[in-house]
This record gives C-alpha cells, structure tokens and sequence, in this order.
C-alpha cells in the first residue's frame, strides 16, 4: 500500500501561512509530541523517579530507538545506539575506524563536507599527535582520491550546500579495494534518501535526528557499526554506559557486547521521548516511496523556478539520481532574497557564500506547497523584492 | 533572609507515599517543568521552527544557562557551558588539560572516583598512546600522591559510595605546588554542597545536572574552564559550535573566545528547558542555606539510624564537615534490605558491595521526613523485613 501522504502531514503541527522548506535543517514538530512529553514527564520522570530507568524503559531506550533509525537507514538491527551530538559521534567512528587502520594516516574527506566533521577530525588529528593527514578534495574529485595512503573516509552522504549525493556503494567498495574503511555521515539522508548501510558495506555511520527525521531541537545523534567491526572497535569515548556491566561500578573499562560500547553517558531520556513520536509517524511510510514523492516534489520545484526565475542558478546536480531531498540555487544576493521569501512565509535558508537552499521533505511538503512556494519566489524575484534594506542587515542564521 | 525550605518543597512533584532519598541519582520533577516544556514545544519548536535558534533564544541557551550553574559552584560569570554528557565533558577537560602539561605522563585520580571518570581516562589515555598512566589511589591518599610527575588529578570532590568530601582548596593547592592541574568533577557537590571553583583556583571542573540539581532523566552536563586558561585551551573535542564563527562555515577550525571553545555540537534545547525550571528554583534559596539544612537534616538521620538500627554501619565520615549531602551505611545484606525499603516508600540506593545510600535534599526533603524515613527503617532493619525473598531477585539497578 503506498504510503498515504496527507495523513502523514496531518500528523504535524504547521504554522498557519508558512510553507517550511527548512525540513533539512530542523524539522518540524510532530502534534503527538506535546502529549508524548507531558507523559514523559508527569508518570515516568514524576511519578517512577530513579526506576524509570528500568520500569520506563529509560536504559533501553538507545538501542530500541537505534532500531527504529537501522530501519530507515538499511542497518543491521541491533547495530545502531543513539546518544551525544552528531559531532561527538563523528569523533568517536573516526577514532575507532582510525584504530582498525593503524598504519595508515590519512583521513580522505571533501569540501562539501559540513564543517563540523572536518573541525572534529582536525581535533582528533591533534590530540593523536601522530602525524594523521586530513585530506580534504573537492566533491566529484573522492573516487579518485581513494587511494593506499587512505586509513578511513569521512564522507556526508548529501552535500549540505549543493544537495549533490555521493554514490555511497561505489566509493565504499572502492575504499575497501584499496584497504580503506568509511565513516558515513548521514544528516543530509537519513529520512532524506534511502541508505542501504548493510548492502554498501559501510564500516561506520553517524546521523543526527533533527533534521529530515523531526526529533526536534537539539535531538540525539545516532552511530552505527557493521557487525564484523562491533566487537573488534575500541570506543575512544569509553563511557559507563558502553561498559559490559555499568553497574557493577569495577575501576576498569571492559568494553559492552557490539554496539552497546558505543554508548558513552546517560541517555537524554525527554529527547528521545520527543524522537519518538517522530519515528512514530516515520512508521507509515517507507523511504522509497518518501525519495519518489521527494524526486517528484524537487522536479516540480525546479521546473517552476527555472522558468519563472532567470536569475537564479541551479546549484543542485539536475539529475535526480545525484541530489539528495534538497534544491539549491545561487544568487548573489541570496542572503537578502532568504529574508524576503522568509518575510512571505517560504522559509529555506542561506548558506555562504550566494546558496539558497530549499529542503523537500515528503512526510509534511505536497505539491501545492510547491506550486505556492514558487509562486512567492517568482513575486520576490521578479519584483526585486529583496531589495529593500530590511532585508540585508546581516545576523546569525542557522 | 533565609530559605523558605517549605516553599521549595512546594515547587516539586513528589509521589504521595514515598520519601524520596535518591536525589543524589535522579533529582524529582519540578512542578513548572511539564508546562515549560509544553510552551518550548508548541510555541518555540512549532510555532519559530527554525528561526527560534535566534528568536527563543536556544544557541545561546547553554551559555545563559552555564551562567546560572556558575552561581552554584562559585565560578566566574561566563566561564561554565552546558552541553552533551557528564563522561563527555570530563573527556573534554582531561584532554585539555592534559595539553596544558605536556611533558608529564600521570593523571591521578581515587578508587572512590566514579567509574566512568576512569573509564574516560583510560580511553584517552589508549587513544593518545603517549605513555600516559591512570594512577589510582585511595580517596585518602590523594594529597600524598600528588607529586612532580602528576599532570593533572581527576577527583570527583563526593565519593559516590561513601559521601567523603575531599578538600578542594587544599589539593588544588598541593597540585599547583607541583605545577600539576585539576579537573574537578563536581557531581556530587553541585546543588550538594557550597563550591568555590574560583576560590580554590580549580582549574577544570565539570558536572551533570540531573542529580542535585534536579534537570531530569539524561539533562546535560556542564564543564567550567579558569579563566587563566579558558583563551589558551585547544578543545579535543573542536565541534562546530565552539568555532569562533559557527555560521562563516570555514573549513579550518578556529577556537571561540573563552568558554565558548568548549562547546562542541548543538545544544540540547528541551533537555535545557526542563533543567531550567529545576534553576529557578535554586534561584530561591543559597548553597550556604542547602548546606546548613543538610547537615542538620544529616545529622538527624545518622543519629536516628544509629539508635534504632545496630547491625548498619556507618560509612559515612562521621563529620559533617568531611561529608557531601549524602549517607551511607554498609549492611551485608544491603541489596535486599533496600529492596524492602523502596517496597515501603524509601527509596535511596545501593551500590555494590555492600552500601546503603541515602542522598539528603533539602530544597524538597525535611525533618518530617527523615523521622518517616528513619522509623521504616528502624521497621525493615529490626523485623528483618528484607529476609522476604522477593527482595533478593537482583536485577539492573542505577
């Protein structure tokens, strides 16, 4: 049965006259979750105290939630634990990665990668202190970049500011030709694109759950480990909770059975809470017929600016099968055009230096946002409405 | 004017029929907390989706935030930010402290640590592969065994089991004597005791907040850095949001001014929110008045205890002064004899072997209640109510 579109936005909360075309920076809030927390924290958090950890659940709650996220991303069950930030979880796959390719010392990534997983290399490379290379090629150049002198890539699946997909089978099976292991950051596809984790092969991979998956602000980051790794990799973040008996409270770390080492403190039981009720409208529907309505969804989108809107280039790869669930254009004054789209209620953002980005996300976004979206761009656009002064006063934007 | 104890008690959500002496492991639900986080969720989350990163305030949420934990534990305005885990941030402040004395090799640290401080250690240690030595010496020891080759000590100021309180002002004294630096772990102390990080020159501290400081299941933590260091530290963990401009997307990582270098990746916005509440109810009282109210209330129940109770001892140091909030008493059987507490409404914890713990709150636990709890106690203990051997089935406790 194909997934039933309109009941799936019924299940979120949408501000009145705001098309959100920012799904792929934080998603928004699915209805159930106000319930959900209140919940949470009234009869469990209130109510049961410290043995909520056993009686909700709270300790399990990592892995049964991990479950949920290897469904839509083709991992193993049991290979992935939620916790930490996704730059916490880049740090601690490329560590462990490092280790299993100890005579090697380069970490091939590319420009195209979001900043923060370069920042978190950058600090691992310097607190190894010995001599690890962050090698850092443009996108289309990674194939080619593979090569012996690689320990691990550290690859975004999406492109953060063009949406350009990498073809995560081939350049894995090209890394493993060459004795290379791959650490996948998924932020850009996990509920984005289907990901076949255990069919690529990948070796490590690490996502975040606020963007495309709706588990709200500051939800936790996910990590998962091939099961031929999950027993053999060392956590650098070696935590109680990743021990093989947390409670037994011993002085020395032995490190728990497969996943369950990856888990460092204590679980963020509200913010998984609120994850939840995301991953529970995540249950109707499937990722392939998420990334067809998503492909159909992207082509109207560019069909419609194009010809409405001359002076916007595409920044995006024109061939569906390349892009992720986003379309980017550049425009000079695109920091501007944002504010003013933002101002009639079409909310994309900027990203610097001239990309406005647009996020298509199926679960909440049909074709008549479309159609209404392009419709608010071609006014801006053609009127030169970003023009106007308010619009350019420059401040942080996320 | 001194604490109105009653008024406190008053902000939090207690079950009826228990006396709750467990907030040194999870703190109980404040009342405001449920409302505060439905207003984050539907009028902040649902309603700003994106723009409320600037608008409600969230990016700079752990900073604002870290300034209301620097008030508790005597640290400088703007030198305390909150974020990821308690294990993480130790991991964060060892690594940089570890940077900050390079030509030395231990880090020392007690058996009466938490377990995950040294686990942390030991993982850092493996990943450096620079000869570090974790040296493990007993909570009485620790002044003795700072000498030259100490690079930093790893002391969590309340051992978890017995509730010894080491002296932070004189070993941070003696470790500086040494040119060796601290990392003071303040778990037990936060909201327990009166800290004065800038005081005693701490150089690191860090802390969670779910324990005293009643943030909820899985709140975040929270790491202070001295001023004298907080320019000059290079973060391990270099994430996106410690960038000196998060939002320029640099692909080389620049350290923001100060504490915000300690930031690492985004914030934990609705675990936030609900620690917040628990906040504002510490803004009603000081630490000075929650130490004296537990001593008393300590000193109550040790006195109570010992008169009715002969086969537990003490664990505890019989001086106020020695001890953190909490009380410990040692019982052969003591698994199952607090099994038989919780089934009567007492809920404190036990820690292997053999301790009988018992966190003392006054901001929501008074004098009444420690008569409560000290009779259940003289009935369980006196009656052997815990031979029952539904009290001896052991399972996962926390």
């Amino acid at each position: 049965m194909p997934t039933d579109f309109a009941a799936t936005k019924a299940m979120f909360r949408l501000p009145d006259g705001v098309i959100y075309l920012d799904g792929n920076s934080l998603g928004p809030l699915p209805r159930a979750a106000a319930n959900k927390m209140a919940h949470v924290i009234k009869d469990e958090w209130g109510e049961m105290l410290i043995t909520g950890w056993n009686k909700a659940g709270w300790m399990a709650q990592p892995t049964a939630v991990g479950d949920r996220i290897a469904r839509l991303t083709g991992a193993e069950a049991g290979h992935v634990v939620m916790g930490d930030t996704l730059s916490i979880k880049v740090y601690q796959a490329l560590a462990s990665a490092l280790e299993l390719n100890l005579d090697r010392r380069v970490i091939l990534s590319d420009s195209g990668n979001f900043p923060s997983d370069l920042y978190m290399a950058e600090g691992l490379i310097k607190s190894l202190g010995r001599g690890h290379e962050l090698r850092v090629v443009a996108p289309e150049d990674v194939a080619d970049s593979i090569d012996e002198s690689v320990a691990v890539t550290l690859i975004t699946e999406v492109d953060y500011r063009t949406g350009r997909l990498h073809d995560m089978k081939a350049l894995t099976a090209k890394a493993h030709s060459v004795g290379a292991l791959t650490v996948w950051d998924l932020a850009h596809t996990a509920g984005a694109t289907p990901v076949d984790l255990a069919g690529a092969g990948a070796d490590f991979a690490v996502g975040c759950t606020y963007k495309y998956l709706n588990g709200g602000p500051g939800a936790p980051a996910f990590i998962y480990v091939a099961p031929r790794h999950a027993d053999q990799v060392r956590p650098a973040l070696s935590g109680w909770l990743g021990h093989d008996a947390p409670f037994a409270f011993d002085l020395d770390y032995r490190p728990g059975a497969g996943i369950e080492r990856m888990r460092v403190g204590t679980p963020p039981v509200l913010a998984l809470a609120a994850l939840e009720t995301a991953l529970d409208i995540w249950d109707m529907t499937t990722m392939d017929d998420v990334r067809a309505q998503s492909i159909a969804l992207c082509e109207q989108f560019i069909a419609g600016v194009e010809a409405a809107c001359p002076m916007l280039t595409l920044a995006s790869p024109r061939e569906a099968a390349q892009r992720g669930s986003q379309v980017s254009f550049k425009f000079a004054d695109g920091y501007a055009a944002m504010q003013a789209l933002i101002a009639r209620g079409v909310i994309g953002d900027f990203r610097a230096p001239d990309i406005m980005r647009f996020g298509f996300t199926p679960l909440y976004i049909d074709a008549a946002d479309v159609d209404a979206a392009v419709a608010v761009i071609a006014d801006v656009m053609g009127n030169r409405l970003w023009d106007a002064p308010e619009y350019h006063a420059r401040q942080t934007v996320t």
